[in-house]
């Protein structure tokens, strides 16, 4: 195993650790929506967000325990918005990570419950860190940080770009606006998975840029490889419905612009990646988790 | 008019007034989604909990300033409530405060985005409110404040409340079990727009054990009281289907104990919201407006 490979165990074993703690079961009445969050939040997945929070931080040196909070709520908003998204009445998705999806394993009513309480649970961790009388962090840098990734989750990030994926089902959708609801809706948190700890730690300005075109560059790198996974890989392979988007009638960049073109777009958008990767580490900071994370990104297969 | 409604209505329109700048209107092509949020939160509604809120905290002698953020935040955390709790799979409500529910005007996959976008944007305000570098009250008050709020609206508080009443529709509730369905599900908000003020102000402990005994009376007076008005008004007074509980198997204190023994109830949690009130009046707290609240909650018909 490379070095990079058991960084990223390590990332998701303190991930997966800290989300059990911090969404704990409960022997309540209550605690079936419990259950339903926990199935959806601790049943795999690749924590890629997490993964990129905590390698950024790291990369400012900043200590764990300033991450961990942003990390788990950062991991929390994004599976809610999965359990939310499955649903019958938006996506209708059976299988999600390999496993039935909330929804089906514990009914609509409860899903709907269990993604409220994982947006909600990642709010209430974020003012809860800020209580913290000595995080290594102070506060108003911890509450900058808190206050993107929620701009992040909301209807001018993420929300945003699940509402043009409902309106693009209606009508089609030119590149333009294909890439503002990727931007948006996937971007928006790989965004700030890179960009909070740079508020934590106060980074300079070009180094925010450099962050930022960093995460412009693979969030676009990811959804067209999600595009060409979607039309050239198996179910079983995925652990998610394949060919779904294609035969649901969706714009993705498969769809719309071909295979041989999608490949361009995703190797225009890997170069820009190594570029912006290029740019942090002439400003002295180091880099190879990152360098590592593209290639990863490039050749997953699920 | 009374110097009450006076102040009632003072209140709703400044309400109403900063939830319509806090939830802006836009020409985005996600706007739909906007315009579904805005419908819910703006198309009437009795602003009961930022009501409470802005008179505990002019109470405290705290300015509208510092109030307003988490007056608005909480009436959206009330409204995503409402949009998702009336979804088909939940309990499935075609009307609300005299109109088409969010999923019957818009679509369900709409109305689950405007829910999750009121509840993400509630807590964007709290942190924007943390950012402002003086809005009259120290910073780990607002903190202490906003934690409050998202406390009360998660899994221990509003979301688990939500999670009991699904349980209940399947196996028969106790008294004591239905109180603390009630006390989460209703309670923990209206518990939030009194003491959330008294954070802000950093007041001593028995005043906040006067207010939380407040709380908790009108929560319970509240709740019976919607239960009576469920079982004996019209749904044209109401505004929204009336009956619905009681043809829905549902336990409430009328399907439970009878008319009589809830009105029974009614009084006694009228008499301790009295009480509670005179122990903030014996503590040098001007009380009035809360002694009036505590008449309209009881003689409200809708």
């Amino acid at each position: 195993m490379t070095s990079f490979h058991s960084s990223l165990e390590t990332y998701r074993r303190d991930i997966g650790n800290a989300l059990d703690a911090a969404f704990p079961a409960t022997g309540a009445p209550e605690s079936r929506v419990v259950e339903a969050a926990r199935y959806s939040l601790l049943g795999g997945g690749k924590r890629i967000r997490p993964v990129l929070l905590l390698a950024s931080g790291g990369m400012f040196g900043l200590s764990p325990d300033a991450l961990v909070p942003y990390a788990c709520a950062l991991e929390m908003i994004h599976t809610y918005s999965l359990i939310h998204d499955d649903l019958p009445c938006m996506d209708d998705d059976d299988l999600r990570r390999g496993q039935p999806t909330c929804h089906c394993q514990y009914g609509e009513a409860t899903a709907i419950l269990a993604g409220d309480s994982l947006l909600n649970r990642a709010f209430e961790l974020l003012f809860e860190n800020c209580t913290i009388s000595d995080s290594g962090v102070v506060l108003p840098l911890r509450i900058r940080a808190a206050s993107r990734m929620a701009q992040a989750a909301g209807i001018h990030g993420m929300i945003g770009g699940q509402a043009l994926d409902l309106r693009y089902e209606q009508e089609p959708a030119d590149e333009k606006a294909l890439e503002r609801l990727h931007r948006m809706k996937t971007g928006a948190l790989i965004e700030a998975s890179l960009l909070v700890p740079a508020d934590l730690a106060d980074a300079a300005p070009p180094t925010l840029a450099a962050l930022f075109r960093y995460s412009a560059a693979i969030g676009l790198a990811f959804q067209i490889r999600d595009d060409l996974l979607d039309a050239t890989a198996s179910t079983e392979t995925l652990g998610k419905t394949a060919g779904k988007d294609a035969n649901a009638g969706k714009s993705t960049y498969v769809t719309r612009f071909g295979l041989a073109r999608a490949q361009d777009l995703l190797s225009n958008a890997i170069s820009e990646a190594r570029d912006a990767i290029s740019d942090l580490s002439m400003a002295g900071y180091v880099t190879g988790f990152f360098q590592d994370m593209t290639a990863y990104l490039l050749e997953r297969k699920s």
